[in-house]
């Protein structure tokens, strides 16, 4: 996944410190293949997932709507050229003065999931158009979602028809499916959550519209996982089955799924050590870790492939650490990692599949260490 | 542990979203409680736990030495007016360059673990002072370390060597019995590894001549902690039970225990709802969470103190969760937290003991949140 332009950027730039290299290129194919893939459906940008002006500008461009998370993702979304009916502010959890500043700068589209946002809403930004999201049981995702967004479907209803009653739109529904979401047939299970919710309003004379199909769509760690195309296939095939020839709009919202395999990780070994001498497994800490840009590694969660210039000779496991002097700053220990016996220190280290929630998440300045530093090429 | 002049600052200043609030005063009292109940240690404030410049100064005016974490916290110290010798290079993880750096400023103190690290060491920082960091099981702490740090004792002792060997000044031992530590029989089973290591090399002709007792005072969240006078009086006694009237040098690293009851983060209660009409918990969502300053409650590792102007009337169990659209930002959940029924979006909340690991721990811009502001008074 390192493609030439970033091995031929880090060649000829040679970057000091930790650093994510991000080829547009990547992204550019990779919208296509969503818009190749779901033709009927609006594509969103998932901002949160890597905010750079550079793709933020590049999807702009080609024209992708943007989904927010904060007032702050909805500027630099403006910022980037996306025309506020472009974007949605898909949070679910909102102060209200921030709905209101999202409603000057012309936003109308709106998530909810209870009816204490819905109220908040009708106060500060009347008439706009919201979405309920519904629970769903995010089996086989790699990084499964808590019940933290979204009403079992029955109280959507109930959500919906207050924001009817309150002058709002009650436009439609969302799910997640959870992210790096495998298995196809998760979508379905959610579809039939969604128009079951779809069928008791429009029995009261509410007419929803839309279904927000969030993200989850996985990028390639790994392990091999369905192509866009398939995931366009079994989500067509789930909606045609429950909203036969009455398809309502749909939205997506890939973030990972979007610039996950268009970035690539810079990283140093710092130093490789053991415990005790009849270890048998070695600790290598790189100068990047859980609290400078790999915090998906919480719980060993997401298992981003390593690139090092020993790739074919013997390997041995390692546990894999980070550079702070945090203890929980180990990105892989309960399944150590394979490295070559050959790696030393001093040796670069590429982490594929870094392009989506890495930057952002990265601390402040932890150990005193700064935030990584991306370029986008 | 809200004290009157955090109080009376958020009263007046009124700021805008999360905040901390650090009274310089608490700061103060621990440094002498903590001179007061170990009157042999020389005190090496943890940087990492809290480096506004505030501290930095106050602690570097009152005599306190400095353990550091990378070189940008060596020059944090300095231009506190701490003088080279008076800070450690206490991460066992380093750059040979920032090695070089550290020495180059006049840093003549490093920890190692390793044979790996010496070398480094005696290549760039000819002559210097090492201490090799021994493994400690630490059984009895809130926030246990994992392996990540330190070595058998057998290793120690190679390690010690080497660096003699290399023409460095093998110096003494490190422990850390594991962060919020409250058994105090944790520092007499490190003491005796300490004792093991500085008599096996004595046979050798190899006098070290301290131990760094590391840190793990702890901090009071919820439940009582024994005080820095216990805590003193039971150190002292396992000092003279291993090493009888040779008492050598010590050195305490405090972080939490310096400044994590100095802090209190003020929040905004954004939404309070449920994910069905019967569902028995409520869901408090926060402006503040995991990834905005909070990362210690990983886990659910760190319960902190709550307080809102409801206290005293009737409570109910919650999730708490903060509000960014990442299903891991929630704080307690396995573990509800009781919060009063008449608690209301929009109420402040105040989170105490956070005076330490929060502000540097934040994300640089998650969600396009801002990092955690923070005032020190």
């Amino acid at each position: 996944m390192a493609t030439q332009r970033i091995l031929d950027f880090l060649a000829t730039r040679r970057p000091n410190g930790p650093c994510l290299v991000v080829d547009l290129d990547v992204v550019r194919d990779n919208f296509r293949a969503f818009e190749k893939a779901l033709p009927d459906s609006r594509i969103y940008y998932a901002v949160k997932a890597n905010p750079a002006p550079e793709i933020l500008r590049l999807l702009a461009a080609m024209g992708s709507s943007f989904d927010t998370a904060s007032v702050a993702e909805v500027e630099m979304a403006m910022d980037a050229g996306a025309p506020a009916n472009r974007i949605s502010f898909g949070n679910t959890i909102k102060k209200e003065r921030d709905i209101a500043r999202a409603y000057q700068l012309g936003i109308r589209l709106f998530a909810v999931d209870c009816v204490e946002e819905v109220e908040k809403i009708a106060r500060v930004a009347p008439g706009s158009r919201v979405f309920c999201r519904v629970l769903t049981d995010g089996e086989g995702a790699e990084w499964p979602l808590s019940r933290k967004f979204g009403c079992v479907p029955a109280m959507a209803v109930d959500v919906l028809r207050h924001a009817k009653g309150l002058g709002l739109d009650a436009y439609g529904v969302s799910f997640h499916v959870g992210s790096q979401q495998t298995d196809l047939s998760a979508w379905d299970r959610a579809l039939s959550d969604a128009k079951t919710v779809f069928a008791t309003l429009a029995e009261e004379g509410i007419v929803l519209k839309m279904v927000n199909m969030g993200g989850g769509f996985p990028t390639r760690y790994l392990k091999d996982v369905p192509a866009a195309q398939a995931y366009g296939q079994a989500i067509f095939s789930a909606l045609r089955k429950h909203f036969g020839n009455a398809l309502p709009e749909t939205i997506i919202e890939p973030g990972r799924g979007m610039v996950g395999n268009a970035g690539v990780i810079k990283s140093e070994v710092v130093l490789i050590s053991k415990k005790a001498d009849n270890d048998n497994v070695r600790w290598v800490f790189l100068d990047i870790g859980k609290f400078g840009g790999l915090a998906e590694t919480m719980d060993e969660a997401i298992r981003y492939p390593l690139v090092t210039r020993h790739d074919g000779s013997e390997t041995a496991p390692c546990v894999l650490a980070g550079p702070t002097c945090d203890s929980a700053d180990v990105m892989y220990e309960k399944t150590p990692y394979p490295l070559p016996l050959s790696l030393t220190i001093g040796d670069e280290v590429l982490i594929e599949g870094t392009g989506a929630y890495t930057t952002t998440y990265s601390a402040v300045a932890f150990n005193g260490f700064e935030p990584l530093r991306s370029y986008v090429i």
